[in-house]
């Protein structure tokens, strides 16, 4: 159980993921599916974890990434872009047999989206705990666990691994618990359970924060998740802005900013690392708020999941020039 | 050591083949690689078995194929297309944990290519000789076999099988001898001498024939393969059209149509599928040879390797009004 208030200071070490780097195609109109040939885009760097991490490093903060990706174009896309903006990729491993993953995917008419994937069997599914990912994570301060990735193999022993090692450094976690809820409910749930005990900052997303607590009410899976000792918890809501919830009790609303939205991928990662990072550097949480809904905006903006990320001097001339909602 | 002059009729059962399904992704302009979001298009049913077989049974011939995909929207795009062409897909085995095969395409500007494939780890490298593949292989008159697929795990399994299925119901086999150079030269080098020696139709390309031969003289390469036994060679010229070397030292030279090139890919596979056909239905070899040059010219006018693949009625209304070269 965690009593933290705040994530550890930049300080500490810097901030690590594991997990997923993938491209992405997207079809340029919307429709149902793949079934037949149709104008696409890409390949864009994606993956939940590298779009995360690159935010944190385009903001100046320590960041680092452990994942695989393969011995291709698809994979050098993404360590020349992680590279560029900063990130420490020593702990990338590339597999000469595996594909770097990928994913296509189309918007639907009603905002929906179809997918194909190719993840658990691509080098993304490859990851391990190797000797550069234990030196990456014994030298970080701060992990952020993202729970779609769990369900790849190797992805829990690292993360125990990290999580362990920030622990002992003085270091801080956070959760985003973007998780199936059969993943929950079934033989894994023991370990979402301890992620989300053991966060000092859990990030959710809608009903994600109903799910984590088990409960089917806002306020009351609030107090029930801080009475588990999560530190904070950061509501993501979209294009409505955000809340955060300490445990002290006190509650923070953050409008959204007005944008029109091209591609929403990537801007729940992008909000989450700008918050974490702000924070890290110690910023105020009413701050921090302003920044990370700014920068989740700017990034539906473009399309291309990690094309709109941007660092602090964008995000000023973004917000200066932005009306908000409400 | 085969002796046969011709493949052998219809009537002995459909043509069969096997080995990769695949979606192709092209790059809609020219240039190298794909290390930045480019404007696409696909999926394009695609594998060279695929084109092959599609192309057979769109001129009425019976065809059926063994392979894999993956239960996604890649593997129905193309089940759909094998199923509306006439094709028997009853030995498509579709993994839950394996995406179907791609290969994204990007012609250079010197008319070279640059590829990113998906194959070994995809549903395509799970080819094996299901009980399906056997009932397949059981009733086929002609097996046609890819040098370019031998490298997938399972496929020398099934090729043995099916040749050996094949020839017991007195049918024939084909090869196009497509292989990497280090392939014949290393430890499958007994295996492809076995499918040269074996071959009642041998489709070699350019080069492929004096690799096919280890020698470096057309003429002396021919007669070095009809020496082992090969029962008609037809050479593949590409754009200047086809020639073909017979047992009893006979050549037909054949020229190509004069067409503007769009996509290349599949154009062989096509001209294969075409000949074969032509002279399982009784067709003389010249007559065989001018649909063959027909269809491959058709082929590369079309964007995506399968979308100018056409039936007699569109053959025959395109060789009335296409020159030809020299």
């Amino acid at each position: 159980m965690s009593r933290r208030a705040e994530p550890a200071s930049e300080a500490t070490g810097p901030t690590i993921v594991a997990g997923e780097i993938l491209v992405e195609i997207m079809a340029t109109q919307p429709g149902l599916g793949f079934l037949e040939p149709l104008a696409l885009v890409g390949p864009f760097p994606s993956g939940a974890p590298a779009i995360f991490i690159d935010q944190v490093a385009r903001l100046g903060g320590g960041a680092g990434i452990i994942a695989c990706v393969g011995r291709d174009d698809f994979g050098t896309i993404n360590l020349e872009r992680l590279r560029r903006d900063g990130v420490d990729v020593s702990a990338v491993s590339v597999s000469d047999r595996y594909p770097t993953g990928s994913a296509f995917v189309r918007y639907r008419p009603d905002g929906g989206r179809d997918f194909v994937y190719n993840i658990a069997e691509s080098a993304a599914g490859r990851i391990g705990l190797t000797a550069e990912a234990r030196r990456l994570a014994d030298g970080a301060g701060h992990l952020h666990v993202m729970g779609s990735t769990l369900s790849v193999a190797g992805l829990k022993e690292i993360v125990a691994y990290a999580a362990k090692a920030v622990r002992a450094r003085g270091g801080s976690t956070s959760f985003d618990p973007n998780v199936r809820k059969e993943l929950i409910e079934g033989a894994d749930g023991a370990q979402f359970a301890a992620l989300v005990d053991d966060a000092d900052l859990l990030l959710p997303s809608g009903d994600e924060l109903l799910a984590a607590a088990g409960v089917d009410d806002e306020d009351q899976a609030v107090k029930a998740l801080i009475a588990r000792g999560v530190g904070e918890i950061v509501l993501k809501r979209g294009a409505a802005g955000s809340t955060r919830f300490a445990a002290d009790g006190t509650r923070i609303d953050s409008p959204g900013f007005v944008v029109e939205e091209i591609d929403p991928t990537g801007a729940g990662d992008c909000f989450g690392a700008t918050y974490l990072t702000c924070r890290r550097r110690g910023m105020e949480p009413a701050r921090a708020l302003l920044y990370a809904n700014a920068a989740g905006a700017l990034n539906v903006t473009r399309r291309g999941p990690m094309e709109g990320l941007a660092g602090f001097d964008v995000l000023d001339g973004f917000m200066a020039g932005t009306d908000r909602t409400k």
